[in-house]
């Protein structure tokens, strides 16, 4: 099989479940414990606390771990909400469910929420976050690249918008960790939810930046650890792996930079030169290596996903925590795209087990795919297939 | 070492980490994608959730995965508060604090929570629930067995007083389930709160059993993962493992409960007979028969717990997730218990991989450093120790 669905999730490096597998047999303590056990298993959090600190730029102490990305997220958005400085939070409409449904909930609450538009590529207007700060604003949160067209943001403009108003600035880097330099004090970010898994760490694991004087008020409650933002016995094993890869996502960035943009740049040229009435979508600078989105038109993506599948290539057509609701993408209808070039749509992100080999094989498929596709297709007349 | 802090943390099966590790570096799909991956994913996610109900005598459809017991708790509160059917909450005043703080949030905004209390051996009155229950209660939380000292609470009756008057009863059986049998549809309970890392399973995950019918609001909004009620991709190795831990712990929940009686029967005995001034805390009978949980007068438990460590015992003073604060323990002072005797407790609790041999050792190094401790303590003349 040929992976190209590392936005998902990635394999585990084999470093890291090395670093994880003592922390399931033998230093299995917990690390509220004081003995020797509890001891070990503390130390190690703290080893891995500090890696992940180092990748972002930031200080140990500004990293609390949760259980994912989309815990961070959630915590974020509620944790700024309760803290009750105003009723009103800035987003994007092209935003992970894991901000939109906190804010729609929140909306439920008696929060407004301004969702701020997006252009073709995806790229939030700095000018529009500008605009809609009120008295009432208590929070700012725009994705830092977008899960399903890779497109980045201007972070440290909307930093700095929010800034010079008073706003905190969250936002949700999932997708942009590892695969671009972050660093929190240069961007001024204040809060910042990163995941393991996409960085080829476990699952299961993830952090949320606090930027020390910012307050957040916690979502889960009970024994108080994580310095009371986030209570429950520590995910030990996993914030080891985690820790780990964040080293190595540190060491190996330039090599997985230069290797994401090869494989990336080979995808994208071949497949708009060969397969006609393609376009890649996102923006055509601003995105994340790793990231490919193409519409195909005439094509519906969910049959091509399947026929990929059986020609033994992983695709996806765009988030895969949407699949299960079969909606159309709200990011592509944001960026303004018609229901037809929504449904063409194929995401292709690549990592650093993929090869160059796969993807000359992988665009040998899709054109073969696509032709058959199109030649059963509604739009056959159309395009003249 | 001599590791007697079970109900702390557990070391993790072999057959568990067996069973984890290809979802690291070969079955990392994310399960929600539709792809080969993400379909091996999911299945492995269901087959876990089998041998997760299976262990409850539950339906996989009932079961909803978490990051582990402290979120389960959470969702539980949480989740049936904001059903908004009644602003009222019979628990325990012994309860975890992953209870206790949902709790006491909510009575911060303006629910009622009434904390039962309990007798000298740890045990609510199904009598005060069925006195406190009022038109406006919403949930009876009562946790199955208690974290410090084992006592098992009458699961059946109090579930029944709160179905009497149609509330909802959820309990916390994070202590409890591995160690004594639990039949979710016998015991007629609507939610209950289970850790793999208690038997034996990684850390980081865990389950709410959610009777079918019963509607609880998530906690953590996103993708929509786990029917709505918990958002956030799955830990697909994790929750592999703690499938694992539940199907191992069902197998041999007789043979387990054998020997941890065994174990424990020798420690009780040999700690009772050998050391004066001591004594065994919790309900003599209705009990985990994993846990021991003692008061030595005129000893400092932290000070045990030191000299324990230096002579490689690991144990515990109560609730490893308390520690750091300091405070003493609210489950003893429910109890009754004065400062003295709460400051002198320890909490040992054996485990699968304990042996006979080492319960003699630890009687033998108890009794040594107990003498120690007695020598120099300032309630030396009062015991004339």
């Amino acid at each position: 099989m040929i992976y190209l669905d590392n936005a998902a999730s990635t394999p585990v490096h084999q470093e890291v479940i090395d670093e994880m597998i003592p922390y399931f047999k033998e230093q299995y303590g917990n690390p509220s414990s004081i003995h020797k056990f509890g001891r070990a298993a503390s130390v190690a959090i703290q080893n891995a606390r500090k890696r992940i600190a180092d990748l972002l730029s930031a200080d140990s102490k500004e990293i609390f771990l949760t259980s994912g990305g989309t815990e961070s997220n959630n915590t974020a958005v509620y944790g700024i909400a309760l803290q009750k400085k105003g009723k009103h939070i800035i987003t994007s409409s092209i935003e992970h469910d894991a901000i939109l449904e906190p804010c729609k909930y929140l909306e439920r609450q008696g929060y407004r929420i301004s969702y701020l538009p997006v252009d073709k590529h995806g790229l939030v207007n700095v000018e529009d976050v500008k605009k809609e700060i009120s008295r009432d604003t208590c929070l700012v949160t725009i994705m830092f690249a977008n899960n399903e067209v890779g497109t980045i943001q201007s972070i440290r403009e909307i930093a700095e918008a929010a800034h010079k108003n008073n706003v905190v600035f969250h936002t949700d880097a999932v997708q942009a960790i590892g695969k671009v330099p972050i660093n929190v004090k240069e961007l001024d970010i204040d809060l910042l939810s990163i995941s393991s898994h996409k960085i080829n760490g476990p699952k299961g694991v993830g952090a949320l930046y606090v930027r020390k004087g910012t307050v957040v008020s916690p979502l889960i409650l009970g024994g108080g650890q994580e310095n009371g933002l986030r209570s429950g016995t520590e995910n030990v094993a996993s914030i080891v792996g985690f820790g780990m890869a964040c080293k190595i996502a540190k060491e190996n960035m330039n090599q997985n930079t230069i290797h994401f943009k090869n494989l990336t740049s080979k995808l994208i040229t071949r497949v708009l030169s060969e397969i006609p009435k393609t376009s890649l979508n996102g923006h055509p600078e601003k995105r994340i290596p790793s990231n490919t989105h193409f519409t195909f038109l005439g094509v519906n993506g969910e049959d091509l996903i399947i026929k990929l599948d059986e020609n033994k290539i992983a695709a996806s057509t765009g988030s895969a925590c949407s699949v299960r609701i079969q909606k159309a993408s709200h990011v592509l209808k944001a960026m303004g795209f018609s229901h037809e070039q929504i449904t063409g749509s194929l995401r292709l992100t690549v990592g650093i087990t993929n090869t160059d080999k796969e993807m000359d094989e992988t665009v040998d498929v899709l054109r073969k795919v696509v032709q058959e596709l199109r030649a059963v297709s509604p739009y056959k007349e159309k395009y003249s297939f």
